[in-house]
């Protein structure tokens, strides 16, 4: 049977069913194992006789590993992330399992389908702060040192970049957002938009539009992303709700 | 009638319609008038009634203003981008077009249905490029110098982001990509893995993954996207076809 396995890592988008792909719609209906971390499988509708595998939101690798297992023993397995698989998400410790792997894992049948990432939802949302050149950081020193995440946001500010920062902070990193806004404020405007954005497109949904001299660490949590403008990314004002927030398609 | 009016600015994904969401596909639906770029408004399903103003690829602001201008009058406009709808595509121009427009405007219903952007269709075709800091950067220097395109490309490999690299080439900016080559050679090993990816998804798709030192800029083309690892990307040879490629998610 293990030539009928599959494995497809899946991006369900940032929560409203009207976002997921039907792309990723197919692959979640041909699943006979869901794999991932609990609150994204409890956004996938129940089938009967599909074996779900909840797991917590780290030991990713274990968990590419488990669903590499499976789709071997001829499974058709999906790893589900939010967002996007492979921004800040499962695609990645997917292969590096592989990678490390054995070696019948090259030969199996595995695929990404990609989703509406963060970035995309919160941008929309706003406005346009994306639309010209930009970066995407992970502010988690879990796997990385701090000293790169704080060389990386001053290349990236410094030579004009718009920043999405993921993963701006959680219970057992609560300071890096704060420190970070401080290495901003000393390349930046103070009169940068900063955008935080808590779980688009739900029904709990927040988002604040700031200046980077008023921007607040305590309104990031692990659920939200971050936008920091850059030196031409502007605010509209409107008759009612936030600012629009846009950047230029040009400079110079 | 003026208070019926709304704009819409649509990412259709990258050319599968199955990686279309459906809420890019209830704004179609709902739409009295369709503007973008010829070949964008080709793949949006013809409707009795439905007005379509085909434009070429420039002139955005002007398409904008023409937008807003429909909306105003109270018509139900879709304006229609390739990928993403805020990624170098036409959301940023309407609100650049708003920030400087009719005062009238800024009370408009506004909104942005983002899609599947191509560096998120390419990267989830190859593996998981995107697996750790990236940053999106457009080669054209049609509305930037081209002096600040080379200083934001080595700040950014410089700093360890893979890089996304937008509009790399067409007939009128034959050049950039190969310095932009050039350039990235100065900074990043010979090894990294450089993926050119044209028209994914659709039935001309054509990927390639090479290193950087045997880049070719030939292979790209105005409907290409070409990644460009860090210095941590790795390709995993695969029994058959192009390897996958992938950025670890930690370092260091």
């Amino acid at each position: 049977m293990s030539g009928a396995g599959r494995l497809i890592v899946v991006g369900l988008g940032p929560g409203d069913p009207a976002m997921q792909t039907p792309q990723a719609a197919a692959a979640l209906a041909a699943a006979t194992d869901l794999i991932g971390y609990g609150p994204y499988l409890a956004r996938v509708p129940a089938r009967p006789g599909v074996v779900q595998h909840p797991t917590d939101n780290r030991v990713e690798l274990d968990r590419a590993r488990h669903a590499l297992t499976l789709a071997a023993a001829g499974r058709v397995v999906v790893v589900v992330s939010s967002g996007d698989a492979g921004v800040f998400a499962m695609a990645s410790a997917v292969f590096e399992a592989i990678d490390h792997g054995e070696a019948t894992w090259r030969a199996l049948d595995v695929s990404v389908v990609p989703g509406i990432s963060a970035l995309l939802a919160v941008a929309a949302r706003v406005g346009a702060p994306l639309g010209h050149d930009f970066c995407a950081i992970s502010l988690s020193d879990n796997l990385k040192p701090w000293d790169l995440v704080e060389q990386r946001l001053v290349a990236a500010a410094g030579a004009g970049f718009v920043l999405a920062l993921y993963n701006p902070a959680s219970r057992a990193r609560p300071w890096q957002i704060g420190r970070c806004f401080e290495v901003l404020r000393g390349v930046l405007p103070g009169s940068v938009p900063v955008i935080f954005a808590t779980a688009v497109s739900r029904a709990d949904e927040a988002v604040t539009v700031v200046r980077l001299d008023a921007a607040d660490p305590a309104l990031a949590d692990m659920r939200t992303l971050v936008l920091v403008g850059s030196a031409a990314t502007r605010m509209v004002a409107r008759e009612a709700g936030t600012p629009w927030v846009y950047t230029p398609r040009g400079v110079g």
